[in-house]
């Protein structure tokens, strides 16, 4: 580690002779002008854009969802006990199947119609999104993406429900570090079948959706031993449940997770094996398999890469979770945003609307932009997912982990400061903020957890960093841009007395000036880090783990600083290719939310001397002066969130006086 | 307005030579030296402090009531449907009352005892500890606060819980502007009766503790009419259910708030009154009454001063629910730390701990610094209200309104984290951190919406600044030691290039060089707030509400500079009267306190050049640093807490592996 550490350094160094990519022009959005009103055409524009620009058929599976949660089955059932709640759950799930929407197959073929299926739901019951995810996403997607032809034969059941899946991975003793599991998968010659084996209470499986009751069978992920030989983890699909009795198999013990701070809808649920045998084929042999002749055989042959094939084969998962997440803050913002535009509070002769306090306006104008902004990068992720090749595999898996860690961080906090944004009212179940924010906060956690899924990020960047040196890569992955354009502007501009100063509006609300901000500030970082990796192990003796445990500081920095990089390239590039007439909105937001995640680092961005003093406090004023400018378009930008009125049921996103005039609401 | 901002400001202007006060000397900790061990005996040191050194009774009541959680009947119901738990709940409270533990009277008299009672709950149930201080304080205290002589045969009811009591001030229309409130209490001179209406139905009463199923009696605030003639808001007794049936009483409507995101042990409520004809005797007559000839008299003629001073009265409230905030604090470290203490994931050959992980140390340890600090303050605040006197009526409300908001936002931070660092097992129910977060997440809006607060806070700093210049009042207000060291010291210092730069670690960690930080900020966001007010009035032609709302950015953050000002005075108080063995962790802690919240307001510290870049790098360094010696003493830390083995019932914060070997666990 140490003599690559001090390569990168010395090399980076250089960096300004070195460079000779050619500098990627910038769209410049110009300057704020007066805005138009947004009218009906133009918020069905930020409709599309918001849905990615969805093709007829993506419509169509929208439309069709959104008809069935019209049904009296999907309506809010707040009083349900956790058995009653996990039924209810079920049926829904149940449902869904029989609506005939989604085919398993179109996981892989026509992703975006999946992510469209499974964000819709989150507007009606977030139990039943994860629900319909574990059974669709986690265990089809398994079945789908892991296993092969013989295979196939499973997808109706799966789609129509007949069989409930659950995903089964985490341990008690190993939830983060996967590679960890100890469960155990021991092939069997004589009988050419797998034997699955819990050997320790430690490497039973926890947190497994549908496995606490509906699930009937599961994708076990154990080490293959072959022959006495260890091949690493890999999946199994294992009958769990007699259906018709609902009875646990012979050698399988299940246990439930019991109540949850959320999400009470879905049985969480524990499991053992003793010793379960399941046929050869139950093996979904993508990425490894056992021949005929009892020989393990993988087309990867580095265990290492093999897993991270086969995760990388799922990840999908987790861009539907980023969707999920952002669904969800647009559920809180609307609601949020309705009830302040007709809650007074103070003030006299009339009393003041809430939205007309500058210091509501903070707390949930630069959400909605952030929300916009997110939302183009996620959607963007689907679509790289969505089209992918061998080739960005590894950026796609990169950009979905720092996507989903930001667009879940973002939907906790979104939704923490909607519930109080809404004083009381915002504690009502009815309301749903509330609800949502304790169902929804697992989404920090599984499908990765964020703090984790931020160093895989970081750890990413170094190697292309290194390799962007060494000239062993291409540089169009994740870095291209930032280097591109990173060392021949940035490092100069920065040196310049006059710009650092510079605090005029058109400065100030200038785009490019402000991209250039977070390329530096990446930049910057990677060098930083590179250097403390260094001198910890050079300096302080730690081995290469040390160091980089001690640095972790520096490291989420790093990675949230590429995924923010990200996000405002995004954000320009869809401003840049969108209709004349949304574009001074889009324009609006994109420097809004690049002003306040600016504000949110001020004081690295002035330790690192890129800004002066005088700059900062400018943009402290221009960001309430573009609040200002928001706020009268605070509820179209909301209602282009196009969420169905069917399911924007808080009393207090519609007239909640009325509402709540009638004792016998809630 | 105008003429009196623009008064301030001038005056402003000749501050440094114009300050005559001497200046305070604070205790300067020193520097770091490598730290003890917490032996027992330093621990039961800590824990008396946390417990504000209490007095024999005190820790008597304190044993009594932890010795009633061992029963049965307190263990934890998380499969308990909403209207079992309500029926659990209510059980619990009459159990407190049988109990004998606390007396009403003592509310006023022994209000250390109050808070004892009051935060020892929490460990236990959030619900109950709620629906225990809406019989207590908020009923049983408008009872005894707010009523006179004539209201004290009451008491015993109350105490015996047979009498169950609401407060119900809130309206649908009107929250945190009480004042707005509508219902009506119309003096009938034939009967001597009060005549209590329900106008409209923005003025139902919504929020109601015990209002929905529980509640026989209710104090409702109302608007006095006297011969046609309004002396604003005064609280009636009004019995609202018969006990032996639990109807309703004539005149009477009950609504039920419904299921909440938390605290579902409580009944919500809302409440109608048409035309309610209650015994004159029931206005609880402290600050107005009417007399035997139909006159109405009042000690305080100013109706807003009236207001004001029942506010003033309730005020205990406010200091109670500031203290459970910072135990439900304290339950959420304690097991997040000791689950840090025996999880380990990723690294070889052994895994590590999660408390080695840089990143992990800091998430939690700053929060456990925080928790020591606030809750230093908050007991300062208990012991202010405790012993008060007219004189300082004032201070110790805004204390009371800047500490209520932050120690729950610290609170809500605290439980949010604790809960993201246990991954997966921080959702489980059982493992409390989660559902402490949910139900405690009220206390950002009750009892004062934590942003209005804050406003109220920086109105008085302002009136403070103001009657400093003028001489109309005596430096021993909120602001006193700010003044005093404040500019003499402190804006010379500001001046002087060296120690801008200055970045030595004995500097670093020199609690005077950091106390003189928080003063500086406060200060100069008073001048800044002042120069917005004036700007926005004089040059902007705004009315002076306008110019308030426009500046609540500003307003917000002199608040949060006023209570960490005052948080690190008092912890530097506490550190210099105790004891020699437990001085240097304190020290640290302070110190750690003190530099995370410099670092996160680090923009404003470096656009206001109070410090320079190389300073505020090794800012970072520091805290670095110090979360590394604070590791071999998180244990002891968050031992002192004193939270009783037996509501330490979360399994991750004992042997989570036995706990969930045996499949009937969760
Ligand atoms: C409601 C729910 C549903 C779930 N559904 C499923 C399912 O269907 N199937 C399934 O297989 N799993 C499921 N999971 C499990 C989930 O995937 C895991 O909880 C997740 O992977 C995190 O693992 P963990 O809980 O063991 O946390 P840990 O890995 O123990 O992490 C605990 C904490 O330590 C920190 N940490 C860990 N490693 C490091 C490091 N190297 N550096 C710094 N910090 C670190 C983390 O940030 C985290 O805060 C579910 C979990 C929940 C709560
Ligand atoms: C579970 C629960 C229990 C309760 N128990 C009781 C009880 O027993 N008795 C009782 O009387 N009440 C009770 N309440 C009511 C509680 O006291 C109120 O909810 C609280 O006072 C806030 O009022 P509000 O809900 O009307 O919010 P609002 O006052 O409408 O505030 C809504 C939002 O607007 C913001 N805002 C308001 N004014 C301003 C301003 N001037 N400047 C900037 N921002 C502003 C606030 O910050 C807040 O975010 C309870 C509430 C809950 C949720």
């Amino acid at each position: 580690m140490d003599s690559a550490l001090g390569r990168i350094e010395n090399l980076a160094h250089h960096l300004e002779i070195n460079d000779t990519a050619a500098p990627i022009t910038t769209a410049s959005v110009g300057h704020i002008a007066a805005l138009p009103v947004l009218d009906k055409d133009k918020v069905a524009r930020l409709k599309l854009m918001l849905l990615a620009h969805p093709s007829d058929e993506v419509m169509e599976t929208r439309r069709q969802i959104m008809e069935v949660m019209k049904e009296p089955l999907f309506t809010p059932q707040l009083y349900a006990t956790i058995p009653e709640f996990r039924e209810i759950t079920l049926q829904r799930v149940k449902r869904l199947a029989s609506s005939n929407i989604l085919k398993l197959d179109e996981l892989m073929t026509k992703f975006r119609k999946f992510v469209m299926f499974q964000d819709s739901l989150v507007y009606c019951d977030m139990s039943m999104a994860v629900k319909s995810s574990v059974q669709w996403g986690l265990f089809g997607g398994s079945v789908a993406c892991l296993g092969t032809e013989r295979h196939r034969s499973y997808f109706t059941a799966i789609d129509t429900a007949e069989m409930l899946g659950c995903f089964a991975l985490t341990e008690l003793g190993h939830g983060s570090n996967v590679k960890g599991v100890e469960t155990t998968a021991t092939y069997d010659e004589a009988t050419k079948e797998f034997v699955i084996h819990t050997p320790q209470d430690t490497a039973q499986k926890i947190w497994i959706g549908n496995a606490a009751q509906h699930g009937t069978h599961a994708t076990v992920f154990a080490n293959l031993y072959v022959r006495g030989a260890s091949h690493g983890l890999h999946p199994f699909l294992v009958a769990i449940r007699d259906p018709a009795t609902g009875k646990t198999l012979k050698g399988i013990t299940a246990a439930d997770c019991g109540p949850k701070m959320g999400l009470d809808g879905v049985d969480n649920g524990r499991l053992w094996f003793d010793n379960v045998r399941v046929p050869g084929e139950n093996l979904l042999n993508k990425f490894g398999d056992v021949d005929a002749r009892g020989n393990y055989t993988t087309p990867i042959a580095n265990p290492n890469v093999r897993f991270n094939a086969m995760l990388e084969a799922l990840i999908g998962g987790r861009v539907t979770v980023s969707s999920m997440a952002m669904n969800a803050s647009k559920m809180g913002l609307e609601i949020a945003i309705k009830y302040a535009l007709q809650r007074r509070q103070f003030g006299a002769p009339k009393e003041e609307l809430l939205i007309d306090y500058l210091s509501h306006q903070r707390r949930l104008f630069p959400l909605v932009a952030a929300t916009y902004a997110y939302g183009i990068s996620v959607n963007y992720v689907a679509g790289r997912f969505a089209n992918r090749d061998e080739r960005d595999a590894r950026d796609v898996f990169l950009l979905a982990c720092g996507f989903k860690a930001t667009a879940t961080w973002h939907r906790a906090r979104t939704l923490q400061i909607c519930r109080e944004a809404c004083g009381g009212m915002g504690f009502a179940a009815s309301n749903k903020i509330g609800v949502l924010r304790n169902d929804a906060d697992v989404d920090l956690t599984y499908e990765g957890d964020n703090t984790v899924l931020m160093q895989a990020v970081a750890k990413a960047l170094l190697v292309e960093f290194k390799s962007y040196f060494t000239g062993s890569k291409r540089i169009t992955g994740m870095l291209s841009y930032t280097y591109a354009k990173g060392h021949i502007g940035i490092f100069l501009r920065n040196k310049n007395f006059y710009v650092k100063r510079l605090h005029t509006e058109a400065h100030l609300l200038d785009a490019e000036m402000l991209l250039d901000a977070f390329i530096y500030r990446e930049f910057k970082l990677l060098r930083m880090v590179v250097k403390s990796l260094r001198s910890k192990v050079k300096n302080e003796k730690m081995t290469g783990a040390k160091a980089w445990n001690q640095s972790l500081d520096l490291v989420q920095q790093l990675a949230t600083a590429y995924v923010e990089r990200v996000t405002i390239e995004r954000f320009l590039d869809e401003i840049q290719k969108s209709d004349d007439g949304v574009k001074p909105i889009l324009n609006l937001m994109c420097i809004l939310f690049a002003l306040t995640k600016i504000e949110d680092d001020m004081g690295w961005f002035l330790s690192n001397k890129y800004f002066a003093p005088v700059k900062a406090q400018a943009i402290n004023s221009a960001i309430n002066k573009i609040c200002g400018m928001m706020r009268e378009h605070a509820l179209p930008l909301v209602e282009a969130f196009d969420i169905p009125a069917h399911l924007m049921t808080a009393p207090i996103a519609n007239d909640y006086i009325a509402h709540y005039s009638n004792p016998k609401n809630y």
